[in-house]
């Protein structure tokens, strides 16, 4: 392996981090204004996805370079082809931010409000999956990528707890329908990232030990 | 190029495929099964499952083993790294139809029935964009995965208007909110699907043309 090589997959890890810093944050602030009522901080969740999209097809074109020119072979090679799948996931992540904003972008006009401290459970859950899956990868860690396919049964059950919650608020409150369908979309975005930190720490495995864990039914995630 | 590579790029070729037909497939059995009211066509989809899930890991071997030992460049790189993208969205359209069989196993064991047209509709759309956008893959068509890309919206415009509908229905009905909340995330299923679709041949522009037309925003899908 050339120093230059050693440079550029530094690069690549640091491009990736960026990234997952960038899409906590947007959870984090999607949740403040959905909790806070604040419109005014949506705005910057939209032009963060735009320097998100950016990385993205950053990180994939320096990964096709690094695959044509280095002819990398083995942990390298698994090195950069998970690069490009945490990549995508990385990506759809901040998709899932941007679905927040606008499903509260929705609910915080209606003048309508109960306070849900599920959805504040399952945001600080869902951001430390996002750090953490990051982290293992940055530092090969399979012990932490593993932790955290543990963690994501927590997340299911939370967001099947809220579902239970409103789908009792709606039958009681038919005419509060949309903000209470509003707040369960949120939860379902939310576990949807605990997926996306799944697929992560499952690439983070297979980079590591060149063993495929997915699919083993030990985690049910759809 | 040589004789064997061919041959191996054929079976890959091949794997998509079947895998795409596979996906389709469990798509059509499970809104069968939900028009139909028919629980004993569910059992077959979970076992699809299986064979897709290790579909999707011998692609993926698959497609290492051919980075690493023919260390392809130009097309033949981009045709390796999208089949191993497009590999990922087909196993994660799988998953909408498991999600789509699981919201029908629990709705269909409810007494209460609307013949909603729209979900046959999104239906019929999202399967064509799977065939569509595997045979745009195969063949290299360019043209036929744009006009994908197009078909994304009637699909998201559809599942507003199930949205719209089904929230009157609920307040209207609330005693009947969780069958309702049912078929809302299955045409949330159905949209779903047809987003994999357009990642899917947003990878064959780029495999075949070398340019990356991702985020450009002609089209919103989050």
């Amino acid at each position: 392996m050339t120093r230059h090589f050693d440079v550029e997959l530094n690069e690549l890890r640091e491009k990736l981090s960026n990234m997952a810093s960038l899409v906590e944050n947007m959870i984090d602030t999607a949740i403040k204004a959905l909790m806070e009522r604040k419109a005014e901080l949506l705005g910057g969740i939209f032009n963060n996805e735009t320097e998100v999209n950016n990385k993205h097809l950053e990180v994939d074109e320096l990964c096709l370079k690094l695959l044509a020119l280095r002819q990398p072979a083995g942990i390298d090679l698994r090195f950069i082809t998970s690069a490009m799948k945490i990549n995508a996931e990385l990506e759809r992540i901040g998709d899932q931010a941007v679905n927040i904003a606008q499903n509260t972008t929705n609910l915080i006009q209606q003048p309508f409000f109960i306070k849900l401290e599920l959805i504040p459970r399952m945001t600080e859950i869902s951001k430390a999956m996002v750090n953490d899956c990051i982290k293992a990868f940055i530092n090969k860690d399979v012990e932490l990528a593993k932790n955290i396919l543990l963690r994501d049964n927590e997340l299911d059950q939370l967001k099947r707890d809220v579902f239970r919650k409103l789908i009792g608020n709606i039958t009681e409150n038919p005419a509060q329908t949309e903000y209470f369908l509003d707040l369960l979309l949120i939860s379902r975005n939310l576990e949807k990232i605990g997926d996306h930190t799944t697929n992560i720490s499952e690439d983070v495995i297979f980079m590591v030990l060149g063993q495929d864990i997915r699919h083993h039914h030990l985690f049910d995630k759809h």
